[in-house]
C-alpha cells in the first residue's frame, strides 16, 4: 500500500441495495480517481462475492472483516451502546486514527451523526454539526444546510450552519465570495420564526455581513437566487425532499405524456438525446453525497436509495472535501464566530 | 338583482395586476357560473375600464366604490387600524352581513387574514384558523394545511387543523373518507418536533383515528401517500414554494432542451398536444384559491400573481364551498373535537 494515496473509508454494510451498490462505486471511485485507495469495512462472506464480482484492483483496497453492523432502522442511542464493533463505528474510527481521510457511508444517518460526532469531536465554536448538500438551480447549483440533523435550531446554530455553509461553498463549488440567504416564509402576518430573525440580525453585524443577503424563501432554490441556503434541520428536510419528490412527479408524467399518442412517442423519441442530458443533470445521484459539517474529521453520508453511480459520487464528495481541507478551511472561517461569544449563548 | 342566486364578494384592489386580471377572472366565472352574481369592490376610476373591457353583463355585479385599499407590503396590525373602509374590509363584510355567501382577494394575505377573523370570528373550537389548499399528486389531487397563517402551532392546532382538512376534502375533493398524514422528517435520529409527536398521540384516539395514517415526508405530496397533509404554516410554506419552485425550474429546463437542437424543435412540436396537457395540469392557475378555514364564513386568498385564469378557479373554489356548506360541514366535525377539552389546553 503506497503511503502517498488519499485513503477513504467506506462502511460496505449501509444502504438499502449494500454491499452489492457500494462496491459497485467502489469500482466506479477506482477508475475516476487513479490515485486514491479504500479502506473497505464489512462482513466478509456478504461483501467479498461483490468485491469479486465488480473485480476491485487488489492493489487499491484493504478489506476490513467486520461482522458487526448497524441496521437503517436502529435506534441511534440504541446502536451507540452496542455498535461499537460495526462496519461503521470502525470506518469511522480509521478516520479519528488517520489510517483514512474521509469515511463515506449509505447507512443510519442518525447512527453516522452520533457515531461521528462521538469518535471525531465537534470542532470548537461549533455547538451543532449539520447536514450540507448541493442542489441543482436554474443557473447552475447552490449548497443547503441543515437537511435533517437538527429538528430545532437557536439563532447562534444558523449563525454556525452560514459559516459552515459559506466555507463549503468554497471548497466544493470554487466560488469566491458565495451569497448567503436564511430560508424564511414570505407571508406578510408572520415573516418567521424568532431564531430566524435573531439570526439575521447576527449576520449583518458579522464578519459576513457583506455575503449575507437577508432572507430567501423555498422557490428561490431553484432559481439559485443566493450561493448558500441556510435553515433547521426540519425545515431543510422538508424543503429538500418536496423538490426531490416533485421532480420525480414531473419527470413520471413526462413519461405519460411520451405514451400518450404515436405523435408523442415519436416527437420524444426525436427530443431523446437532449431529454437524456436533462436527466442526467437532474439525477439526484449526481446530487448524492452530503457531508456532515462542524466535525473534526471528513464524514459523508450517502443517500440510502442510492445505487453504484450515487454511491461514487459520494466517494467524489469526499475526495473533494479532502483536497480542499474543508476541516482546516471551516476552523478558519470560525474565527469569525468569536464576536458571537460576547452576543450570544455561550 | 335576483334574490336567489348565489353572491361572491370581489375586492378587485389586491394582487399584481389587479383590478385588471381580477375583472378579468370575473368575466370567465359569469360564463362558467349562469347562476352566481358578483359584488365588486373596488376604486371606481380604476376598475370601471376594465368592467367596460371585459363586458361584464350589468344583470349579474354591483359595484360598490371604495376609494381606500390595502397595500400588499402594507403590515396587517397597520392596516387593521387604517384600512376599515378598504375594498378588502367592506367586501369581508358583505359576506358577515350576509349580502354575499363568499368573499375572494388576490390581495395581502395578512391583511385577509386578519380582516377575517376580525370582522366573521373564528368558529367555536377553533383556536387558529388556517389557508388550505389543493396540489397535484401523482394519482389526482391532495389537500394541504397550514400554508402559513401559523408559524408556530401546538399540538392542539394541528389536531384542529386535520379535522378542517378532512372537512374540506369531503367537500371539495368529493372523497368519502379522506385519509389524514402529519407532515414530518425522516431522520432516524429525531423524528421531528414534540408537538407533531402528541398531535400524532391525540389523532390516535380521535374520532378520526381510523382515517390518521401517522407520519408522511414532503415527498409523499407528490405521490398522493395520503389525502390530506396536515403541518404548521411555516413548514407548509416552505413545501409549497419547494414544489412551485421545483415544477418551474422543470418546466424552464424543458424550455432549453427543446431549444437545444433542430431534431429536439421538431420532437418538441409533434408532442405539443400531449406537452400542453401537461402544462394545464400542473398549472398553478388550475390550483388557485387557498380557503381560509375555521371561520364563521367562507374568505378565499387568491394568489398575488394570480391572472384571471387563476382568479376564476378562486371564484371557482369560493362558489364549491359555499354550496357544499363547508363552514357548517367543519361546525359539525368540530364535535370531533370535544374530546379535547379534557385532554389539552383550554
Amino acid at each position: 500500500m503506497e503511503t502517498s494515496s488519499l485513503v477513504i473509508a467506506v462502511d460496505a454494510m449501509g444502504g438499502d441495495y449494500a454491499p452489492d451498490s457500494v462496491i459497485a462505486g467502489v469500482k466506479l471511485a477506482e477508475q475516476q480517481h487513479p490515485d486514491i485507495r479504500f479502506l473497505i469495512y464489512g462482513d466478509e462472506p456478504k461483501v467479498r462475492p461483490f468485491i469479486e464480482k465488480y473485480r476491485l484492483d487488489e492493489g487499491r483496497y484493504d478489506f476490513i472483516h467486520t461482522p458487526d453492523y448497524v441496521a437503517s432502522d436502529e435506534k441511534p442511542s440504541v446502536a451507540v451502546r452496542s455498535g461499537r464493533k460495526s462496519s461503521l463505528w470502525l470506518a469511522i474510527e480509521s478516520v479519528k486514527k488517520g489510517t483514512a481521510s474521509a469515511v463515506v457511508s449509505s447507512g443510519n444517518t442518525g447512527a453516522l451523526m452520533a457515531f461521528s460526532k462521538l469518535i471525531l469531536g465537534t470542532m470548537p465554536g461549533i455547538h451543532r454539526p449539520a447536514i450540507v448538500t448541493i442542489l441543482p438551480t436554474r443557473k447552475s447549483e447552490c449548497v443547503v444546510l441543515d437537511l435533517g440533523a437538527n429538528a430545532e435550531c437557536t439563532a447562534r446554530n444558523l449563525v454556525e450552519f452560514a459559516i459552515m455553509g459559506e466555507a463549503y461553498c468554497r471548497a466544493v463549488l470554487k466560488r469566491e465570495k458565495p451569497t448567503i440567504g436564511l430560508l424564511n416564509i414570505g407571508s406578510e402576518d408572520i415573516k418567521g420564526r424568532d431564531e430566524i430573525r435573531q439570526a439575521a440580525q447576527i449576520l449583518k453585524t458579522s464578519p459576513l455581513a457583506d455575503e449575507f443577503k437577508g432572507f430567501v424563501e423555498s422557490d428561490d432554490i431553484a432559481t439559485g437566487a443566493v450561493d448558500v441556503f441556510v435553515t433547521d434541520g426540519f425545515t431543510g428536510n422538508i424543503a429538500l425532499k418536496a423538490i426531490e419528490g416533485t421532480a420525480r412527479l414531473m419527470a413520471s408524467l413526462l413519461k405519460d405524456v411520451a405514451a400518450r399518442s404515436l405523435l408523442s412517442k415519436l416527437g420524444f423519441l426525436l427530443a431523446l438525446p437532449s431529454l437524456k442530458q436533462l436527466k442526467k443533470r437532474m439525477d439526484p445521484g449526481r446530487y448524492n453525497g452530503a457531508m456532515l459539517v462542524g466535525l473534526k474529521g471528513i464524514s459523508i453520508k450517502s443517500h440510502g436509495g442510492a445505487d453504484a453511480f450515487g454511491f461514487a459520487n459520494a466517494l467524489n464528495v469526499a475526495v473533494d472535501t479532502v483536497r480542499h481541507d474543508l476541516v482546516g478551511g471551516i476552523a478558519k472561517q470560525l474565527d469569525g464566530l468569536k464576536f458571537l461569544e460576547e452576543e450570544t449563548e455561550k
